[in-house]
């Protein structure tokens, strides 16, 4: 079949490689319908991971079911999927407790957590490919009505919709609550509309494009460059208060401010001094334990300068972490049904797979229309 | 009246003062019965806060109400009551919600919290002394039943009963988890004591100050001697699993190693090292936005290297901040009543407030004896 | 002042009282500008409660303050204020927990909770009125921006706003879940109305008055009509599925079937057949321990034919209860303040006080126009 | 094999059956060293239930794995197991939430939750036999430490452990808080004694079997003997207050009173007198929407009468349904394996297979010594 392979820094290629075949009795086998290429994927795409050429990318994945292990019990051929990122069992101490982004079965013991396509989650094949094989299957797919509505929307529900609205559950947001989003890149339009979804009464997007900054005005946000100034004061200055109720992290470790500089940091300590006394932060920008591009000795190794006084005085809470994609996707995908959300604003464009690696290259200069792009692998 | 009066750097001295007078209806005057010395009067007693000579120190109070204002609803002449440190008003956007400790209404705009007897917490002289006023009394007097029974247990449910039970209710501790406990100061002792109390299957307490690690063996603990090796170490492997469900710091920013240098990360980075994925830290050991004796210039401005990728690669959550004492008083109390809790066991010495200079002085030189003082007036 | 005072079954009179004063130092005097005419007034209107004449009734009332006690803290003459119907303490063991809807200060010993103009809720005269005294007002007052805007968002705040919300939090409603409300009268609009606010999938709402049902469809919720069949049973059909995932009960004692015969238990027990294997049900309709008027003996007192045993083989769960409407009205309030809640399209009509008794009349004939009718002295 | 099966009403035999055997990937087979008695085995034994001849009777279940299914991935032959008496599959909507009694997959269409060796419960044969097939294993097998220790402790893992413990969650009960267990059978025990472990200050048990109510006071509850009054009324005398913060409902629907008459409501109202306003229920004794054996028309279809107004009126909740005992015996588990509790004091006898319809009689006749019985194929 074909498939996306990374061949090394800044360099991918549709190319062909093995079919994949049930392996377990709890395999399926989906044909890709639609697969999202995500920020993380740059991350790989550019190098600075112990990513090795040959992994086949692609997180973000939904299809229709082509082959049923005979271990299956809820899915049959034909079935339309939708796969959250995370690889989990459904069985262990973490799955059990929702926590599938924790997943103890997936990967190499001490760690936790599998996702297919991605260096260091375990040995899965991404699904920027014709077809993928789907572990634990009954477990890992969240069906789907038949046919092809809302096939943009429920892509989504592979990562960033649930990545977003974790963020928002992650920082206690109840409804009628203010609430700062730092970051207007797909996760934090995502959070920002998750917490609309919810009830916010105000909800504030912080970054410095001004063409994200409109998404976010449209969708009903209150949009904050922080070219225009120290986003926590124009934030409190906006309320008249002491601070938002709530923050989320959709920007993680590779913040920028102003000038360009990358400071590891500043969002973190932004959210500390936006959001009010026994407020919470919810985290889902990524920070990582071991950075070799990192400016600094300590960013390199994960430890950051945080401002831990001030964060412990306000007596505010803070909740990190990949998304459990699983925990949300189901009720996400009611409200897609019924008309309630509608995530798809957040699509930039639909191309074939064929077209993927001018894509990687594109959306690693932030070329506009290339924020968030969707494969699909029959358009070719 | 007499009362325990701050000089300066290393010098307290009782001395006669004003009797306390209703100021406002809502106020009542205590006799003081107990008042207790708490680790974070030292903090002024050795002058690292900007504390004014002229303050009376107390903030454990407990006692019988002497004098009632007009505008008390609940409280008679007569009444025995302990004084959560936190002074606070029952109607402000945070009291409402039980967050007392941040009581928006009783200090400065801008600020949030009060206590009696503190620096920075407003305008509340402390009940190191014979009587006390308490303001807001219908709402910050918890009762209890007459008599002198159970004075040193009640006497705890000032701060530090509850400042350890917020410490494991901070960490999300469940029945059945596993807990670590880094502190075995009397706050640290409180949090294991209240893990044990809430069903926790394993509690391991770090410290290396022997004669604390006994006394947790004793309620039911494991000790582990961070002079022996890295505590997280050591837990895992006592464990035999990936780390503990949910860890405690009672130390705060002071906290040392081995070599008596001050470190003031080392004990969260460690609780990030010793928790596993997707469990919680509560934190109760004290964290300041400025701290002028501190080692190095970014912890004098409470920004601490923090292991924050280690920590969102676990995808754990962090809560902190001084405990709302009120919140949890009532039923702490009715667990000592009923002989369910009796906390006392971490008390030293009870003497009369006339030798409280003498035991401010050995408290601060680490006496043996003088780990927990309580200071009763009428014992003079 | 001007108030309308209960004369005896079906007639109530504006006439002159005494004017209200402050009486405890932590009471303000409201001049009241608008103050609601609310369903359960009928009870009282019709001669079904004890309620003795010389009442003057009016639970659902906001205004100004013009005159302010000497323990109050937080309020000024002239501040816009609304009141939750539910008189209470602040700082008794339910009120401590947010509970205030059973307060037990304000009340007789054995009895918890207390209300304004309402029989058996303590000594508090209603604010169908010029003016009202507000008891511990520092607690009992909801802030409001100055000014006359929002006014009939703002009234709703008293009660049958947070009461419809109160049953969507009583039934554990997350977002994205499927629900079904039981009666379209104004407080069940205003549990549709919260659940959509809150990320409901899909709102069904219950009644068989056709024009209420428009409402319902306006406000983008699906009606069902009991005379078109067994509700449970269009509902079921309507999702293809087992159950909703919760209920809400808006309707209480009252209810009657396509007949027009009363049967108390009617609506309980549709609703555990409407509602899903482990789903949940809130109660805000009103049920009582005693009802004089009621079909049956058992009725009479408080006892229903409950379909429990098929409740436990759902594993359903059940909350009920008066709507603690202090709990929720600041956030109802900042959700109307920022243009995300709009309440008041269940308003039908805006009128002088001494056009109160003639609107009672109406109300009690259910005559069009006058479900919900909002009474404003100043308009005289 | 040897397995005890039902012959017909008050009749059950040990005989020869075929061997289980895998049948699914996901099956394993367990070597059953342990299986109890429960109380509701003898709703089939006395022929009150649709149970036709030939079921092999036991849901209560524990051994070692002797065969493994190819699809199963966590566990080995020779692995040590507790069977938490719920078949489910753990990835339907239910058991994703953790509601594990309601599986959707393992059941007739319509239906929800499975079990072993129970009528209505699906096609799954019980171990009061040799071998055991458990589908789904890796989600229905609880490993235990190797070895034989606590064999008595974690057989009650399987179901009334974690169904008393249910009951306390379902009714809301935190740290320090009073509560009412009706029923001092073994259900009633393990209730009493979960709350103790979890910090409750007061613990009541109502029973009128003296020997039962010895064990409650012996664990340290409280006993009330209904013989000698209303428990309502002993208890809110002993209390000196309103009433408890929470109430278990351990009997169901075969309540008897003093003299003896079935009321199959009486535990339920008694309950709502019992528990104090704003309190909750947890109901954890069976309630049936059909039992041809009830004292009255109404009764016959779960149909009781409830004080539904009283109820409304102290704003209680009410929690119900069988157990997800999967949800609890993790953490049940890890208590019993570090010391902490230790349920086997409710366990009356350890007897061979063969002697299980000796047992059975002796049982339904209430005979001293039969309370709790566990039968090990081994012994014979």
């Amino acid at each position: 079949m074909r498939a996306l392979v990374y061949q090394g820094p800044y360099e991918v290629a549709v190319q062909d490689v093995e079919d994949p075949a049930i392996q377990d009795p709890s395999d399926v086998i989906v044909r890709i319908t639609t697969s999202a290429i995500c920020g993380s994927d740059l991350h790989m795409y550019e190098g600075r991971t112990d990513a090795e050429p040959g992994i086949t990318f692609g997180h973000e994945n939904m299809g229709v079911i082509e082959e049923v292990g005979p271990g299956v019990t809820s899915l049959s051929k034909g079935d339309r999927v939708v796969l959250p990122f995370n690889v989990a069992c459904g069985f262990c101490t973490n799955c059990r407790r929702g926590k599938s982004a924790f997943c103890l079965t997936v990967n190499d013991p001490g760690t936790a957590g599998g996702a297919y396509g991605y260096v260091g989650m375990g040995p899965y094949p991404g699904g920027q490919a014709e077809y993928l094989r789907v572990p634990f299957a009954d477990y890992n797919c969240v069906p789907l009505p038949a046919g092809t509505e809302h096939e943009s929307d429920f892509a989504l529900l592979a990562d960033i919709f649930p990545t977003g609205y974790h963020g928002v559950e992650l920082s206690g947001m109840q409804p009628g609550d203010t609430i700062a989003v730092y970051g207007a890149g797909p996760v934090g339009q995502m959070a920002a509309y998750s917490a609309l979804l919810r009830g916010a009464s105000r909800v504030f997007v912080v970054d410095h494009v001004s063409h994200r900054l409109d998404i976010a005005r449209d969708i009903g946000a209150e949009p904050i460059n922080f070219d225009d100034g120290d986003p926590a004061q124009q934030i409190t200055e906006a309320l008249g208060d002491y601070g938002t109720d709530r923050g989320v992290d959709a920007v993680g470790y590779q913040a920028t401010v102003s000038s360009g500089e990358e400071q590891p940091a500043v969002v973190l300590n932004q959210l500390v001094d936006t959001v009010r006394h026994t407020g919470g932060i919810g985290v889902v920008g990524l920070y990582l334990p071991s950075d070799p591009g990192a400016p600094d000795e300590h960013s390199a190794k994960g430890e950051l300068l945080y401002r831990i006084g001030r964060f412990f005085e306000k007596g505010q809470t803070m909740g990190t972490g990949q998304a459990d994609a699983k925990r949300y996707a189901h009720q996400l995908r009611d409200m897609i049904i019924e008309g309630r959300a509608e995530p798809s604003f957040v699509v930039s464009k639909d191309i074939p797979l064929s077209q993927a690696p001018d894509a990687y290259a594109r959306f690693d200069k932030r070329e506009d229309g290339y924020s968030k792009v969707l494969l699909h692998p029959g358009m070719d």
